[in-house]
């Protein structure tokens, strides 16, 4: 027997995305998009609100990097999706988020979350969404981050 | 210190997708698909090859579904990902998968898997790819599948 919970967007399990960008004074910032994923063959989608912040900069400098959360970092993630650096000058450092610039695109790394894509506006498409495509994956050895791979929780 | 992997599909956690269509003679038909997400509010993308069965399948009755693999049936989930409906005519009972219809689409719901969406198409868009609305979220009692709802496995 299955119980109908209407049309709710419940995928699961779903990868906590947080991209970074730089604002136009070169400072970075940081949100945690909900909708996003992977497109096509070498490609990611984001489906963002053209109020973000992040939308903007996406658009002014054409690259973008996306880190995945993990669980030691679970604050720090809902928090930059929770306030905007249009109201929060402060948000990474309040995040508790330090940067380094990527070495393929004009964007912040999350020093604190090991695994990351860097990511290339390719075009905005018919429905307004972000689609890129990405330039490297990075990650620290794999000791340092062994359980965030694992697919199926026991 | 990162190490450079490349330009790799390399986002996690992901949901295991099995969109499960009618062949055009009314038998069930269900692929592994690797690349879909949510899409804007309330939609679904699917990235799909068109030389799929489930792609033709789609594109003729409009509707389908996706249900969430989980571990246990890992070996279920692989095999419609590898084996084709279009040479294997008997590729549902050997996957071990059963199905009944969707109350609010013309596609069917594997009986093994709990959670599941009722997907129309809505579109196919610019790049190919079929976006869908949901109309159903499909589950048992939480008792039922507790630990597929876990994101941060410990």
């Amino acid at each position: 027997m299955r119980t109908n919970f209407g049309a709710k967007p419940w995928f699961y399990p779903l990868p906590v995305l947080i991209v970074g960008t730089y604002n136009p004074d070169g400072t970075a910032d940081a949100m945690n998009a909900a909708w996003g994923g992977l497109y096509d063959a070498g490609k990611v989608v984001l489906c963002l609100s053209k109020d973000h912040r992040t939308t903007a900069n996406i658009l002014a400098r054409k690259d973008f990097t996306i880190s995945f959360a993990d669980a030691a970092h679970t604050v720090s993630a809902d928090y930059v999706g929770m306030v905007s650096g249009n109201s929060e000058p402060a948000k990474m450092q309040k995040a508790g988020f330090h940067t380094s610039k990527a070495s393929t695109v004009d964007a912040p790394l999350i020093d604190e979350l090991p695994v990351a894509l860097e990511c290339r506006l390719l075009k905005v498409n018919e429905d307004g969404n972000i689609i890129s495509i990405f330039l490297l994956c990075r990650r620290p050895a794999a000791e340092c981050c062994g359980p965030v791979w694992r697919m199926h929780p026991q």
